[in-house]
Protein backbone atom coordinates (compact mmCIF):
# COMPACT_ATOMS: atom_id res chain seq x y z
CA UNK A 1 0.00 0.00 0.00
CA UNK A 2 2.85 2.16 -0.29
CA UNK A 3 1.55 3.39 -3.36
CA UNK A 4 -1.74 4.67 -1.73
CA UNK A 5 -1.71 8.40 -0.46
CA UNK A 6 -1.37 8.35 3.41
CA UNK A 7 -4.70 10.43 4.22
CA UNK A 8 -6.48 7.11 2.62
CA UNK A 9 -4.27 4.59 4.49
CA UNK A 10 -5.42 6.47 7.69
CA UNK A 11 -9.12 6.47 6.68
CA UNK A 12 -9.50 2.98 5.98
CA UNK A 13 -7.14 1.98 9.30
CA UNK A 14 -10.11 4.31 10.78
CA UNK A 15 -12.99 2.32 8.94
CA UNK A 16 -12.06 -1.24 9.49
CA UNK A 17 -12.65 -1.03 12.98
CA UNK A 18 -16.66 -0.38 11.97
CA UNK A 19 -18.33 -3.69 12.32
CA UNK A 20 -20.34 -5.35 9.47
CA UNK A 21 -18.23 -2.72 7.04
CA UNK A 22 -16.46 -5.66 4.79
CA UNK A 23 -13.16 -5.08 4.23
CA UNK A 24 -14.12 -6.26 0.48
CA UNK A 25 -16.21 -2.89 0.29
CA UNK A 26 -13.86 -0.62 1.89
CA UNK A 27 -12.49 0.50 -1.03
CA UNK A 28 -16.03 1.34 -2.52
CA UNK A 29 -17.05 3.14 0.78
CA UNK A 30 -13.68 5.63 0.43
CA UNK A 31 -14.73 5.83 -3.01
CA UNK A 32 -17.82 7.40 -1.77
CA UNK A 33 -16.91 9.84 0.81
CA UNK A 34 -14.29 10.97 -1.97
CA UNK A 35 -17.05 11.66 -4.45
CA UNK A 36 -19.64 12.94 -1.90
CA UNK A 37 -19.23 16.84 -1.37
CA UNK A 38 -17.48 17.76 1.41
CA UNK A 39 -19.89 19.39 3.43
CA UNK A 40 -21.67 15.85 3.48
CA UNK A 41 -18.87 14.68 4.61
CA UNK A 42 -18.86 17.00 7.62
CA UNK A 43 -22.69 16.39 8.62
CA UNK A 44 -21.63 12.91 9.21
CA UNK A 45 -19.13 14.24 11.26
CA UNK A 46 -21.34 16.39 13.30
CA UNK A 47 -23.66 13.74 13.48
CA UNK A 48 -21.15 11.48 14.90
CA UNK A 49 -19.66 13.74 17.36
CA UNK A 50 -23.27 14.60 18.59
CA UNK A 51 -24.58 11.45 19.20
CA UNK A 52 -21.54 11.17 21.63
CA UNK A 53 -22.04 14.38 23.33
CA UNK A 54 -25.63 13.85 23.69
CA UNK A 55 -26.16 10.34 24.80
CA UNK A 56 -25.55 8.28 28.15
CA UNK A 57 -26.83 5.21 29.19
CA UNK A 58 -29.89 5.18 31.72
CA UNK A 59 -28.67 4.25 35.01
CA UNK A 60 -31.91 2.17 35.62
CA UNK A 61 -32.47 0.24 32.07
CA UNK A 62 -28.82 0.65 30.50
CA UNK A 63 -30.75 2.02 27.41
CA UNK A 64 -29.16 4.97 25.48
CA UNK A 65 -31.01 8.25 26.36
CA UNK A 66 -30.24 12.00 25.88
CA UNK A 67 -28.69 13.45 28.92
CA UNK A 68 -30.30 16.10 29.23
CA UNK A 69 -34.19 14.26 29.47
CA UNK A 70 -35.22 11.30 32.06
CA UNK A 71 -35.24 7.94 29.81
CA UNK A 72 -37.87 7.19 27.54
CA UNK A 73 -38.67 4.23 29.09
CA UNK A 74 -38.32 4.38 32.85
CA UNK A 75 -39.76 7.91 33.28
CA UNK A 76 -42.77 7.52 31.15
CA UNK A 77 -45.69 6.98 33.09
CA UNK A 78 -47.51 5.35 30.35
CA UNK A 79 -45.50 1.90 30.42
CA UNK A 80 -46.46 -1.43 32.56
CA UNK A 81 -44.17 -1.09 35.03
CA UNK A 82 -44.49 -4.37 36.45
CA UNK A 83 -43.22 -6.13 33.49
CA UNK A 84 -39.52 -5.96 32.73
CA UNK A 85 -38.18 -7.15 29.77
CA UNK A 86 -34.50 -8.47 29.31
CA UNK A 87 -32.51 -7.92 26.69
CA UNK A 88 -28.80 -8.24 25.61
CA UNK A 89 -28.74 -5.35 23.22
CA UNK A 90 -29.33 -2.14 22.49
CA UNK A 91 -30.62 -2.96 19.11
CA UNK A 92 -32.73 -5.90 20.31
CA UNK A 93 -34.56 -3.08 22.36
CA UNK A 94 -35.35 -0.99 18.77
CA UNK A 95 -36.02 -4.13 17.10
CA UNK A 96 -38.78 -5.49 19.98
CA UNK A 97 -39.77 -1.28 19.96
CA UNK A 98 -40.53 -1.93 16.10
CA UNK A 99 -42.46 -4.80 16.64
CA UNK A 100 -44.69 -2.75 18.55
CA UNK A 101 -47.24 -4.55 21.07
CA UNK A 102 -44.87 -4.14 24.61
CA UNK A 103 -45.74 -1.97 27.00
CA UNK A 104 -43.44 -3.07 30.01
CA UNK A 105 -39.82 -1.63 31.11
CA UNK A 106 -37.03 -2.61 29.50
CA UNK A 107 -33.18 -3.72 31.02
CA UNK A 108 -30.14 -3.60 28.46
CA UNK A 109 -27.95 -6.57 29.55
CA UNK A 110 -25.04 -5.05 27.49
CA UNK A 111 -24.21 -8.60 26.04
CA UNK A 112 -24.76 -12.14 27.00
CA UNK A 113 -22.19 -14.96 29.20
CA UNK A 114 -19.46 -16.25 26.70
CA UNK A 115 -16.82 -17.70 28.52
CA UNK A 116 -14.90 -18.05 25.07
CA UNK A 117 -14.92 -14.18 24.83
CA UNK A 118 -14.02 -13.69 28.41
CA UNK A 119 -17.61 -12.41 29.17
CA UNK A 120 -19.09 -13.35 32.58
CA UNK A 121 -22.01 -12.06 34.23
CA UNK A 122 -20.42 -9.90 35.98
CA UNK A 123 -19.66 -8.35 32.78
CA UNK A 124 -23.94 -7.66 32.32
CA UNK A 125 -26.12 -5.19 34.20
CA UNK A 126 -27.21 -8.65 35.87
CA UNK A 127 -27.08 -6.99 39.64
CA UNK A 128 -28.71 -4.00 38.31
CA UNK A 129 -31.49 -6.33 37.37
CA UNK A 130 -31.56 -7.54 40.17
CA UNK A 131 -31.42 -4.63 42.86
CA UNK A 132 -34.52 -2.78 40.34
CA UNK A 133 -37.06 -5.68 41.18
CA UNK A 134 -39.79 -4.01 44.33
CA UNK A 135 -42.75 -5.37 44.94
CA UNK A 136 -44.59 -3.93 41.73
CA UNK A 137 -42.59 -6.22 39.45
CA UNK A 138 -44.68 -9.07 38.29
CA UNK A 139 -43.26 -10.61 35.36
CA UNK A 140 -39.34 -10.91 33.72
CA UNK A 141 -39.79 -11.59 30.01
CA UNK A 142 -36.43 -12.83 29.62
CA UNK A 143 -35.67 -12.29 25.82
CA UNK A 144 -32.35 -13.19 25.19
CA UNK A 145 -31.18 -14.12 21.42
CA UNK A 146 -31.83 -17.61 20.58
CA UNK A 147 -27.93 -18.60 20.86
CA UNK A 148 -25.89 -20.93 23.58
CA UNK A 149 -24.79 -17.80 24.77
CA UNK A 150 -28.25 -16.14 24.79
CA UNK A 151 -29.64 -19.54 26.20
CA UNK A 152 -27.00 -19.52 29.26
CA UNK A 153 -27.68 -15.86 30.09
CA UNK A 154 -31.46 -16.75 30.19
CA UNK A 155 -30.65 -20.12 32.61
CA UNK A 156 -28.34 -18.21 34.56
CA UNK A 157 -31.09 -15.00 35.29
CA UNK A 158 -33.81 -17.62 35.96
CA UNK A 159 -31.73 -19.07 38.39
CA UNK A 160 -31.11 -16.07 40.02
CA UNK A 161 -34.76 -15.24 40.37
CA UNK A 162 -36.00 -18.47 41.15
CA UNK A 163 -36.58 -17.91 44.74
CA UNK A 164 -38.85 -14.48 44.35
CA UNK A 165 -42.66 -14.69 43.27
CA UNK A 166 -42.11 -13.68 39.93
CA UNK A 167 -43.76 -15.05 36.67
CA UNK A 168 -40.53 -15.77 34.28
CA UNK A 169 -40.96 -15.54 30.61
CA UNK A 170 -39.66 -16.42 27.60
CA UNK A 171 -40.10 -15.16 24.06
CA UNK A 172 -41.60 -17.92 21.88
CA UNK A 173 -39.61 -20.13 19.06
CA UNK A 174 -40.42 -21.33 16.63
CA UNK A 175 -40.92 -21.19 12.55
CA UNK A 176 -40.42 -16.90 11.76
CA UNK A 177 -43.86 -15.40 10.21
CA UNK A 178 -43.61 -15.83 6.14
CA UNK A 179 -41.12 -18.81 6.13
CA UNK A 180 -41.75 -22.63 4.88
CA UNK A 181 -40.71 -25.40 7.00
CA UNK A 182 -39.02 -26.67 4.18
CA UNK A 183 -36.08 -23.60 4.62
CA UNK A 184 -35.94 -23.60 8.21
CA UNK A 185 -33.28 -25.58 10.29
CA UNK A 186 -33.90 -29.24 11.65
CA UNK A 187 -33.26 -27.86 15.65
CA UNK A 188 -36.78 -24.80 14.45
CA UNK A 189 -38.99 -27.42 13.18
CA UNK A 190 -38.17 -29.76 16.26
CA UNK A 191 -38.34 -26.72 18.69
CA UNK A 192 -41.58 -25.68 17.23
CA UNK A 193 -43.49 -28.98 16.94
CA UNK A 194 -42.47 -29.51 20.77
CA UNK A 195 -43.26 -26.15 21.82
CA UNK A 196 -46.66 -26.29 19.36
CA UNK A 197 -49.88 -24.58 20.99
CA UNK A 198 -53.49 -25.42 20.53
CA UNK A 199 -55.33 -23.46 17.33
CA UNK B 1 -39.17 6.22 16.16
CA UNK B 2 -40.36 8.55 18.03
CA UNK B 3 -39.05 7.03 21.02
CA UNK B 4 -35.57 7.40 19.48
CA UNK B 5 -33.50 10.40 21.02
CA UNK B 6 -33.27 12.86 17.48
CA UNK B 7 -29.17 12.33 17.62
CA UNK B 8 -29.40 8.95 17.01
CA UNK B 9 -31.91 9.52 14.32
CA UNK B 10 -29.93 11.86 12.17
CA UNK B 11 -26.42 9.96 13.08
CA UNK B 12 -28.70 7.04 10.92
CA UNK B 13 -29.84 9.22 8.52
CA UNK B 14 -26.28 9.97 7.58
CA UNK B 15 -25.20 6.60 7.95
CA UNK B 16 -27.90 5.38 5.41
CA UNK B 17 -25.95 7.15 2.68
CA UNK B 18 -22.71 5.11 3.06
CA UNK B 19 -23.12 1.91 0.60
CA UNK B 20 -22.66 -1.87 1.44
CA UNK B 21 -23.55 -0.86 5.28
CA UNK B 22 -26.99 -3.06 5.14
CA UNK B 23 -29.44 -1.35 6.75
CA UNK B 24 -30.30 -4.43 8.76
CA UNK B 25 -26.62 -3.31 10.63
CA UNK B 26 -26.55 0.27 10.84
CA UNK B 27 -28.89 0.22 14.70
CA UNK B 28 -25.28 -2.16 15.51
CA UNK B 29 -22.86 0.53 13.70
CA UNK B 30 -24.70 3.19 16.06
CA UNK B 31 -23.91 1.45 18.98
CA UNK B 32 -20.71 0.76 18.08
CA UNK B 33 -19.99 4.21 17.95
CA UNK B 34 -21.95 5.00 20.91
CA UNK B 35 -19.80 2.32 22.85
CA UNK B 36 -16.71 3.56 21.88
CA UNK B 37 -14.41 6.23 23.19
CA UNK B 38 -15.28 9.73 22.17
CA UNK B 39 -11.26 10.05 21.11
CA UNK B 40 -12.28 7.34 18.99
CA UNK B 41 -15.03 8.96 17.02
CA UNK B 42 -12.77 11.95 16.34
CA UNK B 43 -10.28 10.03 14.80
CA UNK B 44 -12.43 8.91 12.27
CA UNK B 45 -13.72 12.53 11.94
CA UNK B 46 -10.16 13.67 11.06
CA UNK B 47 -9.62 11.34 8.92
CA UNK B 48 -12.60 11.53 6.98
CA UNK B 49 -11.90 15.52 6.53
CA UNK B 50 -8.30 14.79 6.00
CA UNK B 51 -9.27 12.82 3.03
CA UNK B 52 -11.29 15.68 1.72
CA UNK B 53 -8.90 17.90 1.74
CA UNK B 54 -5.74 16.48 0.76
CA UNK B 55 -7.03 14.76 -2.04
CA UNK B 56 -7.78 15.64 -5.64
CA UNK B 57 -8.21 13.71 -8.94
CA UNK B 58 -4.91 13.45 -11.27
CA UNK B 59 -5.79 15.45 -14.48
CA UNK B 60 -4.35 12.90 -16.29
CA UNK B 61 -5.47 9.78 -15.35
CA UNK B 62 -8.59 10.91 -12.68
CA UNK B 63 -6.92 8.52 -9.73
CA UNK B 64 -7.09 10.34 -6.72
CA UNK B 65 -3.81 11.54 -5.71
CA UNK B 66 -2.32 13.72 -2.71
CA UNK B 67 -3.27 17.85 -3.72
CA UNK B 68 0.56 18.72 -3.11
CA UNK B 69 2.03 15.90 -4.69
CA UNK B 70 2.88 14.62 -8.33
CA UNK B 71 0.34 11.16 -8.88
CA UNK B 72 2.14 8.53 -8.03
CA UNK B 73 1.08 6.64 -11.33
CA UNK B 74 1.74 9.70 -14.06
CA UNK B 75 4.60 11.39 -12.71
CA UNK B 76 6.55 8.37 -11.85
CA UNK B 77 9.77 8.11 -14.07
CA UNK B 78 9.45 3.83 -13.50
CA UNK B 79 6.67 2.69 -15.06
CA UNK B 80 5.72 1.85 -18.80
CA UNK B 81 4.56 5.01 -20.48
CA UNK B 82 3.69 3.15 -23.75
CA UNK B 83 0.93 0.99 -22.18
CA UNK B 84 -2.07 2.51 -20.87
CA UNK B 85 -4.75 -0.03 -18.74
CA UNK B 86 -8.38 1.59 -18.69
CA UNK B 87 -10.41 1.02 -15.70
CA UNK B 88 -13.55 2.23 -14.77
CA UNK B 89 -13.18 3.15 -11.12
CA UNK B 90 -9.89 3.72 -8.85
CA UNK B 91 -11.62 0.37 -6.23
CA UNK B 92 -10.76 -1.52 -9.48
CA UNK B 93 -7.12 0.28 -10.23
CA UNK B 94 -6.30 -0.30 -6.60
CA UNK B 95 -7.31 -4.33 -7.35
CA UNK B 96 -5.21 -4.30 -10.13
CA UNK B 97 -2.44 -2.83 -8.02
CA UNK B 98 -2.85 -5.09 -5.34
CA UNK B 99 -2.50 -8.04 -7.97
CA UNK B 100 0.44 -6.42 -8.74
CA UNK B 101 2.55 -7.34 -12.61
CA UNK B 102 1.46 -4.13 -13.91
CA UNK B 103 4.16 -1.28 -14.67
CA UNK B 104 2.14 0.83 -17.24
CA UNK B 105 0.00 4.18 -16.87
CA UNK B 106 -3.83 4.04 -15.73
CA UNK B 107 -7.10 5.58 -16.42
CA UNK B 108 -9.53 5.93 -14.47
CA UNK B 109 -13.27 6.27 -16.41
CA UNK B 110 -15.36 7.40 -13.01
CA UNK B 111 -17.91 4.54 -14.36
CA UNK B 112 -19.22 2.83 -17.55
CA UNK B 113 -22.11 3.22 -20.17
CA UNK B 114 -25.47 2.54 -18.29
CA UNK B 115 -27.84 4.44 -20.13
CA UNK B 116 -30.61 2.70 -17.25
CA UNK B 117 -28.79 5.43 -14.65
CA UNK B 118 -28.29 7.95 -17.90
CA UNK B 119 -24.87 7.25 -17.86
CA UNK B 120 -23.58 8.38 -21.55
CA UNK B 121 -20.27 8.11 -23.04
CA UNK B 122 -20.10 12.16 -22.20
CA UNK B 123 -20.40 11.35 -18.86
CA UNK B 124 -17.10 9.19 -18.41
CA UNK B 125 -13.37 10.59 -19.17
CA UNK B 126 -13.27 9.05 -22.49
CA UNK B 127 -12.24 12.47 -24.20
CA UNK B 128 -9.68 12.73 -21.80
CA UNK B 129 -8.35 9.36 -22.36
CA UNK B 130 -8.76 9.89 -26.43
CA UNK B 131 -6.74 12.87 -25.68
CA UNK B 132 -3.72 11.73 -23.44
CA UNK B 133 -2.79 9.07 -26.41
CA UNK B 134 0.35 10.28 -28.06
CA UNK B 135 2.79 8.14 -30.33
CA UNK B 136 4.23 7.17 -27.45
CA UNK B 137 1.51 4.93 -26.59
CA UNK B 138 1.64 1.75 -27.94
CA UNK B 139 -1.26 -0.84 -26.25
CA UNK B 140 -4.67 0.39 -24.65
CA UNK B 141 -5.76 -2.34 -22.14
CA UNK B 142 -9.80 -2.12 -21.92
CA UNK B 143 -9.60 -3.80 -18.23
CA UNK B 144 -13.41 -3.13 -17.83
CA UNK B 145 -15.59 -5.14 -15.49
CA UNK B 146 -17.29 -8.07 -17.13
CA UNK B 147 -21.10 -6.91 -17.10
CA UNK B 148 -23.24 -6.11 -19.84
CA UNK B 149 -21.87 -2.28 -19.12
CA UNK B 150 -18.36 -2.77 -19.07
CA UNK B 151 -18.49 -4.67 -21.61
CA UNK B 152 -20.54 -1.81 -23.69
CA UNK B 153 -17.76 0.48 -22.56
CA UNK B 154 -15.24 -1.53 -23.60
CA UNK B 155 -16.74 -1.53 -27.02
CA UNK B 156 -17.33 2.18 -27.31
CA UNK B 157 -13.80 3.01 -26.42
CA UNK B 158 -12.41 0.21 -28.70
CA UNK B 159 -14.20 1.96 -31.43
CA UNK B 160 -13.10 5.31 -30.82
CA UNK B 161 -9.65 4.29 -31.01
CA UNK B 162 -10.15 1.82 -34.13
CA UNK B 163 -8.57 4.22 -36.35
CA UNK B 164 -5.33 4.69 -34.77
CA UNK B 165 -2.53 2.14 -34.93
CA UNK B 166 -2.66 0.90 -31.19
CA UNK B 167 -2.87 -2.49 -29.94
CA UNK B 168 -6.07 -2.78 -27.90
CA UNK B 169 -6.68 -5.51 -25.59
CA UNK B 170 -8.74 -6.75 -23.13
CA UNK B 171 -8.31 -8.80 -19.87
CA UNK B 172 -8.46 -12.64 -20.25
CA UNK B 173 -11.75 -13.79 -18.82
CA UNK B 174 -12.40 -17.86 -17.85
CA UNK B 175 -12.57 -19.45 -14.58
CA UNK B 176 -11.07 -17.68 -11.60
CA UNK B 177 -7.78 -19.48 -9.63
CA UNK B 178 -9.47 -22.03 -7.10
CA UNK B 179 -12.27 -22.18 -8.83
CA UNK B 180 -14.13 -25.42 -9.85
CA UNK B 181 -16.19 -25.72 -12.75
CA UNK B 182 -18.90 -26.86 -11.54
CA UNK B 183 -19.33 -24.02 -9.21
CA UNK B 184 -19.23 -21.63 -12.35
CA UNK B 185 -22.15 -20.14 -14.23
CA UNK B 186 -22.85 -21.68 -17.92
CA UNK B 187 -21.34 -18.24 -19.58
CA UNK B 188 -18.25 -18.29 -17.82
CA UNK B 189 -17.61 -22.31 -18.82
CA UNK B 190 -18.81 -20.88 -22.31
CA UNK B 191 -16.15 -18.17 -22.64
CA UNK B 192 -12.95 -20.31 -20.90
CA UNK B 193 -13.68 -23.15 -23.36
CA UNK B 194 -13.96 -20.58 -25.81
CA UNK B 195 -11.29 -18.49 -25.61
CA UNK B 196 -8.51 -21.76 -24.35
CA UNK B 197 -5.11 -21.46 -25.15
CA UNK B 198 -1.78 -23.29 -25.80
CA UNK B 199 -1.04 -25.20 -22.47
Amino acid sequence: MDNMPSSIVRLIKELQQIPYLASKNLYRVVSHFLDHEPAKVKQLCMALIEVKDKLKKCVICCAWQEKEQDCYYCASSKRNRSIICVLETWQDLVALEKAGGFQGLYHVLGGAICPLDGIGPEDLSIDALLERITSETKEIILAMNQTPEGEATAAYIANKLKNKTIVISCLARGVPVGATLESMDRLTVYKALAERRTY
